[in-house]
């Protein structure tokens, strides 16, 4: 029973088939002369027109890069170091994924001046703070889409108008949000300059995604080497991961709203069975918040025995997001919407997709209370009390 | 027929079927803590260990990337800026890979200082010449192990032992020598202190490779994100590609003498066939050069057009290296030895590998003195005359 579609997802069988002709017989490097290689280049082709469809965006502004991290390092830097001599501030927030957090603190090392500007208890970005942050040397201003830990949905056009306004570029990660929002880069997000995405966050295989980068932006290469991507992301391109994405892209923004329809229904099911527990809280916003996402916060208890038990019962569920779970400490996310330390160290993300059915909630809504009580039960801090805050 | 094994490889079916069930049912984040996650995890550090196993190192030396490309960029980008303060200076060769040469030039905008040291008429770098060439704020060596497009094996234990002298690191790239010469890092290559490597190269998936860093060295991190391959690579990793990668490496590396004895034959009588033609010449060592490698140049040939019409006989091949073939203008490899810009154009590279067999020489031995007989014909620059150089 997989509850983390946040930290990654299956890849969907008619993906898997996308990929198979270009593992199997066609091996070509695109960027051979002959024939063999041309059908590389062909599928490369093809694969960036349905990222553009399902963007809104014209196929020369994608470029592929090996996943989301790449995505973020090379728009962040990419741009920093692109635009040095106009100035040496960026703008970012506090709940950013670590992909972009890192490159930030690397920047600050480099000479370059970091705003983390501050989120509300929800996590939400305040369109009107940040145009307050802007200084005459703000090179880049970078703000995720949507949070991978607790949900929250930020309002990325509103942010982009200001950038806009101010002419400066404007980065957006959306890995989390393909799929699960429609986007349209020539329409409500006209305002976003570059966008990160990845393709294990929606049904297509780990170690490919892309960038979007709109035309006239300036911005520094990050892999030097070939002439691949318009001599603009070196390296020979993963062809079979490219196709795979483009496949699922396609089918994840297919139908975005009939797919959150769904998940949202068995998310609010879930949310409500969960509030009972006593002494928990929801993380997030309680309605700016993607389909799947739901992130709570149990008093007395570590979120990693929780989410060992639930493996246990064969439910996998995440405290955070994967891929700092190496990391001690309480989230950072979490902190940045002021969840004191303890109470932080005791939550649980629970992430729906297309893996899930309602069974899958009853489920848990008959595992869970059982579990979060036994563990308060060995709890030395723990003592019975009130009701659920939220 | 495909005679570009350089450029690319297909990917070995034994390969292929280890990466199916992570594209199929193992689809878990490594950095996930609960059992479907561990499994891929475990899969990652199979993999792990037998790149360990095949080049001599230690597992905890090797770091997943996307390909050869990252590994080089890393390597020399993170080298240098490392090292930045103990000096500026880097020694390279005027014949590496553009993955390593345009990250040198990137630092040469970021007040780096790089020697282009000179090869001779046949690629070879001479140690003594890079001992003159190290100066007191030398940084960092970088020599690749075999040439891309001339095959040129390079004195790698003689550069390393110079470089081990003075304390400087000593990367190279070896991403052509994987599968055709045997690596051991802890014995013959116990100077190298970082190793480039490209999965597609040795009958593995694109868009995956890895770093070999050997323990202590200084390096910055290049993708900074995620906590994933010990906090030093970001990014989830591509765990089907890994796996692909890992079973790759272990094919590759089983027998390579038994390899390179049936495919230097292959290559030794198409040489001799080759050079029959009239106004030829091979470009690269005699015989310090990669087993399946062979590079020509005809004299008033365009080798595009070579190219085109061995293709229309369904003969894949390359007048250079595939990732520059966007570019115009002769190979910068091909200059660098010396061979003037009006031959170099019409260079073709014929690279031999387990896609071959006998037949396909005669096949090629049979179309093309013919092919290059016609274009001659046409071009206004022939005179019929002499015989091949060499
Ligand atoms: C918001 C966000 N940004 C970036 C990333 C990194 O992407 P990738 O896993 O492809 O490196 C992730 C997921 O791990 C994410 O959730
Ligand atoms: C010597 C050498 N270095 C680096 C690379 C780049 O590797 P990749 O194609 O994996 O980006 C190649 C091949 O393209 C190569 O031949």
């Amino acid at each position: 029973m997989y509850m983390d579609h946040a930290a990654t997802t299956f890849i969907k069988p008619e993906v898997v088939e996308t990929m198979l002709p270009f593992l199997k017989e066609h091996f070509g490097n695109p960027s051979s002369l002959y024939s063999i290689g041309r059908e590389g280049k062909e599928a490369v082709e093809t694969a960036r027109e349905k990222l553009a469809k399902a963007l809104g965006a014209r196929p020369e502004e994608i470029y592929f890069t090996s996943g989301g991290t790449e995505s973020d390092n090379w728009a962040v830097k990419g741009t920093a170091f692109a635009r040095r001599k106009k100035g040496k501030h960026i703008i970012t927030t506090p709940i950013e994924h670590h992909a972009v957090l890192y490159p930030c603190e690397y920047l600050e090392t480099q000479g370059f001046d970091v705003t983390y500007l501050p989120v509300d208890e929800y996590g939400l970005v305040d369109p009107a703070e940040l145009e307050a942050a802007i200084r005459e040397d703000t090179i880049l201003i970078s703000v995720m889409y949507a949070n991978n830990e607790i949900g929250t949905i930020e309002p990325v056009s509103e942010i982009g108008k200001v950038a806009r306004e101010h002419g400066i570029p404007f980065h957006t990660d959306a890995v989390q949000a393909i799929g699960n929002i429609p986007l349209d880069l020539s329409g409500k997000e006209r305002d976003v300059d570059m966008l990160s995405l990845s393709s294990h966050k929606f049904y297509g295989p780990k170690g490919i995604g892309a960038l979007y980068i709109r035309d006239g932006i300036e911005i520094d290469n990050y892999m030097h080497g070939g002439a691949q991507e318009r001599e603009k992301r070196a390296g020979t391109e993963n062809v079979a991961g490219i196709m795979g994405m483009g496949k699922a892209i396609e089918l994840a923004t297919a139908n975005i709203e009939g797919h959150n329809e769904k998940i949202r229904k068995m998310r609010d099911r879930l949310r409500a069975g969960i509030l009972e527990i006593p002494e928990c809280r929801l993380n997030g916003h309680p309605e700016k918040r993607l389909s799947g996402n739901l992130n709570f916060s149990f008093e007395y208890i570590e979120g990693e025995s929780l989410l060992l038990m639930l493996d246990q019962m064969g439910i996998c569920s995440s405290t955070g997001s994967a891929c700092s779970s190496g990391s001690l400490g309480p989230s950072h996310v979490l902190s940045a919407i002021g969840v004191p330390p303890e109470i932080a160290q005791g939550s649980l993300r629970l992430t729906l997709g297309d893996a899930n059915t309602e069974e899958d909630i009853n489920y848990v809504l008959e595992v869970l209370p059982e579990i979060v009580g036994k563990l308060r039960a060995i709890s030395p801090f723990y003592k019975p009390a009130s009701v659920c805050e939220k």
